[in-house]
């Protein structure tokens, strides 16, 4: 079970390492190789890290920016353990790695944020019900894993409602939504008959999220508050400053915080808020990783989330989450990406675009930051 | 001569691509593997454009970011060929690429800058000669080829003056000033006996640059002129904005448009000032590529100048070079670099670490900018 040492860099023990400050020059290992790794492998290479992503055979946009790859499976045990051992800390840019793999590869090296993190994001009842455990609001939520339930469910928490899958659902993906009672009947069957939870409506005014990092030291410091604005069940829009009092702001920063040291959490979180209309909060959910809500910390801050994750993970101090810019994030998806030429055209608009083969339908291609609020000098 | 075509990627014939916009998902042939490189690999990546860097074996921080990496010399004429037809484009990191190397690669793929940039700002005598022509002030200079020559040039300049060989110096190589006549004997043997010129002292109040972009259609972009502060020949601090008036920050930007259009240059150009007391400009030198003193543009600019850089080589319109918060850079040579925990918890402290193996002294090691100026939200 000792790691694999490498006596030319000169590496501390798998145990010192757990709690060591990574020095530049080392390796940040990324499962996954989609946008967020990408954009995690770039700001590793701000600070001077080398970034080594593993991630299945595909088209894998991290791939282009990172000094290493590994293309296999997540479940192939010989890959996982050579990674780990190549690596001096292994992070993840989504949430649905199998925790098998990342259970191998902590034997061997640090794994931040966490496997807690992940199980209980992996999980829509588990989240739900760790979340009411730190006496945090959410929508009203019952376990769905048949029929029968699903109709006891829809009888507690009254329609409208959304059936979700408890695992694998993202950007509105594994969900359906119940209006009227004819809805209910052959939703278990829409949902793949899989274990899933039902979610009450919540009566919300507006969305939220907060992006916020926790050191190896336990410090915490969060973004500015975006709002955000959904369509088709994916994230379209976010704003800084959101139309929000500083309460509400307060009180959204000061929950995420219970969540963060609940999970002895290491990097960077995003937790989704809808603000309801009698001035109070529920989570929706949260990712335990950079947080689409927060791209726009590229271009309106000094330290940008993808940074503050790396810093964190690397035992390195947080950076300042001050922004010098007001900010509108808009996701490019699908045949959105087309309009580059355009919005290269505009001025402080900040383009971003993946380096993804396939602009297909629904599928984030790259995203544009408009800074404004401030003077621009010339 | 025709272009090596890749029939999958859709390419367009080489005298087609002379004059095209390249799409996202082009590759960027980038000569030279440094920091230069580097960073504009990482530019190259934010726009969803591939890298693929030529550099000789060695420590090249650019491979650790890029997609694909040549490792040849620049003399090795089938790595050229096969290099130039796996890009969509070739620039340059630095100014001592041999222009053999550049013209074999010319006859299948476009060159920005070009050539004449490269070829001028090789030789400081041609360079000096060729800003003379467009009626650009400079330092009085004379040429020297031998002692004799070198006598004379004092007898003519007078002292305190510069011995400067004509071609491969930088950061203060290849340079011996020569203060009082005890100084000139043996000088001539001190730069290697190597081709050179005299340049005599100029009585400056302070160094500024012009970063400044030519873009495919001829338009040109200029960032703030930064004031520029060098120890040992090296440049130490760029800071924006200058303490010059608004007539002299127009007139640097002037002369500079007048190099741009006389090259027909394409990308990125630095152009370093003499602010004389008299309120005057003379040009110290050019170089045709992103420059040290445009540093602070990756933090204080919506568009940096690599991406700038990277929109103009690519026929991309060019993005707006207003900034956002003052700033002041200064750069992490050699030993420097081991305050890199200090800055990184200093707030507004923007901290880039290069990834280069060996502190060497006199090697730039990374930089950091602070941002200041302007109110910074929390």
């Amino acid at each position: 079970m000792a790691r694999q040492t490498n006596p030319g860099r000169g590496r501390t023990s798998f145990r010192q390492s757990l709690t060591a400050v990574l020095d530049p020059g080392s390796t940040i290992g990324i499962l996954g190789g989609g946008q967020l790794g990408r954009m995690l492998a770039l700001a590793a290479a701000r600070l001077g890290l080398k970034s080594h992503i593993f991630c299945p055979p595909g088209d894998n946009p991290g791939s282009h920016v990172c000094d290493r790859i590994t293309l296999a499976e997540y479940d192939e045990t010989a890959a996982c353990e050579t990674f780990a051992a190549d690596v001096d800390v292994v992070t993840y840019e989504f949430e649905n790695v199998p925790v098998a793999c990342v259970e191998r590869m902590a034997a061997q090296v640090a794994i931040r944020p966490g496997i807690d993190a992940l199980r209980i994001s992996q999980d829509r009842l588990v989240e739900k019900n760790f979340l009411a455990g730190l006496g945090v609001a959410t929508a009203p939520f019952a376990a769905v894993d048949d029929a029968p339930m699903l109709a006891q469910a829809v009888a507690g928490i009254g329609l409208p409602a959304i059936l979700k899958t408890r695992r694998l659902g993202y950007d509105g993906r594994g969900q359906v939504t119940l209006r009227t009672p004819p809805d209910v009947s052959g939703a278990w069957e829409q949902v793949g008959a899989a274990a899933s939870i039902l979610e009450g409506f919540v009566d919300f005014e507006r969305e939220i999220s907060i992006i916020a990092a926790r050191g190896l030291d336990g410090a915490i410091t969060c973004y500015d508050p975006p709002e955000n604005i959904h369509a088709n069940g994916i994230l379209a829009v976010s704003r800084v400053p959101a139309q929000i009092t500083n309460e509400i702001a307060q009180a959204a920063m000061t929950l995420t915080t219970h969540i963060l040291n609940a999970l002895d959490y290491v990097g960077v979180i995003g937790v989704e808020f809808f603000v309801l209309k009698n001035g109070t909060l529920a989570v929706n959910e949260f990712a335990p990783r950079v947080h689409n809500s927060g791209h726009w910390t590229l271009d309106a801050c000094a330290i940008s989330q993808f940074e503050q994750h790396i810093r964190a993970i690397c035992g390195w101090p947080l950076g300042d989450a001050a922004r010098h810019s007001d900010a509108e994030m808009h996701n490019l998806i699908g045949a959105d990406a087309g309009q580059w030429a355009a919005l290269a055209s505009e001025p402080g608009a900040c383009l971003h675009l993946y380096g993804k083969d396939a602009p297909r339908p629904g599928r984030k291609m790259g995203h544009v930051t408009r800074l404004f609020g401030k003077e621009l000098h010339t």
